[in-house]
């Protein structure tokens, strides 16, 4: 028998951001929404947003199958943002996720933001597919990280995202001169990201604690109304402080010097 | 005077491939497509890919401006590929690429695949945009790093791209053993990529030197019609060998156990 495949289906950006809802054209390919519209099993982070996503696919290529009859199961949820640490308990949690693909239909993946298993959970579903032999057909859509790589203006012939940074303060300052001499030996970029109510927070340990001539990058709601970004060099944020919403997703870099 | 925008334009990742073109709306969002068809000012890593580029998006949305009426300037190129070395000697070339968006006109930057300043030439001038108070927006589009990360089934909340690896053997040897220990430390995905007459020979120098328990993930021609993503450990790559072509860009991805 045929197996069914993996499809990795990116969501919009918008996730929480009440009012800045973008058209799904924006930020999907059309053969991308129409490739949504064809799927009719989905292991989602969370089933809502994944409904809400399947109505606004219907608006531009409708549904195979009526929302109400889709199967959409959500992942288990490792604690949100930290790696996953694997637990033989819900293996089969995650062998269900995959039982449509076994049994020859196509399964989708998706999130509450962005590409699945970037900066989220459902990269255990990805290895499991690999695992059982599942094609994994990874779609075209907004990643945060990789739009603020190329917004920075810093080296994107090496980069790194190394996800959250310790929230206790001499844990995250310890963190930082670690990640700060590592891009200054490896010239390479450093991306971090923050739960939006804590964007202030990070924004001022990272300019007071990185060195004047490290650059800064600051990304701010990429692929909606209001996106910006903002890169210069710390000794410059220092002069000519801005701010960063404490409700918008962001996105940090720095690059140091040699 | 408002000045004018650089926007980062997203390429198809079918460069060189040929017989394997796809069709724009497969990897770009309309309103991509609409906003390169606005744009009559162009910084591109090559002309005339990017001409290649704008007849296919005239085809979908009818160009501001004929081709021929068009200003394309080439980047000043760095060493492909590799970090580049900032020279004073160029500053002039990448301001004139600038010039533009100074005098209130918006430019595209565009690369021959994928998202410009990524893996590929143009930070500098995304750099110089900041400098100079000039908007930066980023647009969505393909980017195989992205998609590979999401693939893999590796760690999607701590991974790093580190560009090319030496291709003198006892220096990839010496480049793979700290990369792989750094994967170890840190539990983060490493990326890599190779030009494509060499994919074989980094497969084979991977396998060999790699430890059998590091999981490597190999793709292949990512969002082309035979797209293929295989996920493994090392010592399973060594049981049932899999060949990667020479002709179709990959991304190579390796994540040590602790």
């Amino acid at each position: 028998m045929t197996l069914g495949r993996l499809y990795l289906v990116p969501n919009t950006l918008d996730f929480g951001m009440d009012g800045q809802t973008v058209d799904l054209r924006e930020v999907l390919p059309d053969a991308v929404i129409a490739q949504a519209a064809r799927l009719t099993h989905w292991a989602a982070e969370n089933a809502k947003t994944t409904r809400a996503f399947l109505k606004r696919v219907d608006g531009v290529h409708p549904l195979a199958l009526p929302l109400q009859q889709q199967q959409i199961l959500e992942l288990p949820r490792p604690p949100k943002g930290r790696t996953p640490a694997p637990s033989a308990s819900d293996d089969a949690a995650w062998q269900a996720l995959l039982a449509p693909a076994l049994q020859g239909t196509d399964v989708g993946l998706m999130s509450e933001a962005g590409m699945p298993a970037v900066a989220d959970p459902g990269a255990r579903l990805v290895a499991a597919a690999h695992a059982a032999g599942v094609p994994v057909i990874p779609l075209v859509g907004p990643s945060s990280l990789l739009l603020a790589v190329a917004a920075s203006g810093m080296n994107g012939q090496s980069f790194a995202f190394v996800g959250y940074l310790p929230t206790d303060g001499a844990a995250r300052q310890a963190r930082l001169k670690e990640l700060e001499a590592h891009s200054a030996r490896e010239q390479q970029t450093q991306l971090m990201i923050e739960t939006p109510y804590r964007n202030s927070a990070l924004l001022q340990a990272l300019i007071q604690q990185l060195k004047p001539g490290t650059v800064l990058s600051v990304s701010c709601g990429l692929s909606l109304a209001d996106a910006w970004t903002h890169s210069a060099p710390v000794s410059q944020w220092k002069k000519s402080p801005k701010s960063v919403p404490d409700k918008v997703p962001a996105v940090f870099a720095f690059l140091a010097g040699r």
